[in-house]
């Protein structure tokens, strides 16, 4: 027995997001089936809106509904610290932390030779360009990329880019350590290593 | 900061998706930002066409294009036995266990008082009234709800209201007991009582 068209045809969009398998999407369109007509044709209108409605930040890159994000835009945040990011979601983590109040540059990924993702398919000469363009006015650039194999080369590329322009702005990196909460025991080498590395006083 | 509009519409729709956190929803939203319009336009077609395009079978309730399902109009079933199921996916289950050549009959529930759901708000009455029109054509019927507190309950409604109605079917329940490459130490109480009661002759 073959499942209805329409209902394969919703089972088929939800297989190809990550994280949800067939059996889930299956789960999905017939429970879609039980819901009344006006809130699919919401779900509907937000999905073919969502890119229409949006851009990124000319900016920061973020996304954002107008040309300069809320942040950027905002004159209360520091303008002379930013911080760089790989995703718009880690730039919300950032906030919720509610410990930075500087500006975003958010790269949209990280350079992956494995998947084809090299310095250029990232916002990385953007970033260059805004270093260049707000010339002495950027005491700090943060790399808040991820401390994964990519997120560090990432940071690395960046790095050097910077130095080849002869540029004075501080550069750090995100601190890495044990995460609150987690047992020592469980941490891996890498980050013990570099917890050790980054260990301050009291 | 808060999420750009558009975005926060999308995820507020796939957070009210069962089995969808706030988190996943959050990352499907930022997914979908790098997927095509023209991905974005289908996703949003599947979903309004949805019920638009579908119906319930005249017959056996189950979703379907044409009044009639392909499973009703397919001369080549076994219209004598019919298996009766709480939901759409467990027909598609029992169809893939190439097992069964009846006919189906789709509940789209159980009885669940504690949400509300009654005799009256799944199609038992139809089931009833389909065996009543079909006379002595039914020879057997297969109670395949779920072996949960609901699907037993409705078993037992379905069981009753037929003595009522002096039918001479014949009733069955789908065999309970240990899945195959289930281990017995973990196996609840009740399964093994009912594996016990159901043990076969080999």
């Amino acid at each position: 027995m073959r499942i209805a068209k329409p209902v394969q045809r919703v089972i088929d969009c939800f297989s190809k997001l990550p994280g949800i398998g067939p059996k889930s999407a299956q789960k999905l369109a017939y429970y879609l089936l039980h819901v009344p007509q006006i809130e699919l044709d919401n779900f509907a209108l937000a999905l073919s809106d969502l890119k229409r409605t949006t851009m990124l930040c000319q900016e920061c890159k973020n996304v954002s509904e107008t040309d300069l994000c809320p942040i950027c835009n905002d004159s209360s945040r520091n303008k002379k610290v930013l911080m760089v990011v790989e995703h718009p979601m880690d730039l919300l983590a950032i906030e919720k932390s509610g410990r930075f109040n500087g500006v975003y540059h958010v790269l949209h990924g990280a350079i992956n030779p494995l998947e084809n993702i090299g310095p250029d398919e990232i916002f990385i000469d953007a970033l260059l360009m805004r270093l260049q363009k707000n010339g002495g006015l950027i005491e700090e650039m943060i790399i808040a990329t991820n401390p994964t194999m990519e997120g560090e080369a990432t940071a690395m590329v960046i790095l050097n880019k910077l130095k080849k322009l002869d540029m004075k702005t501080k550069v750090t990196r995100l601190g890495i350590g044990i995460p609150t909460g987690a047992d020592l025991e469980y941490a891996d080498e890498l980050t013990l290593r570099q917890a050790i590395d980054g260990r301050r006083e009291l």
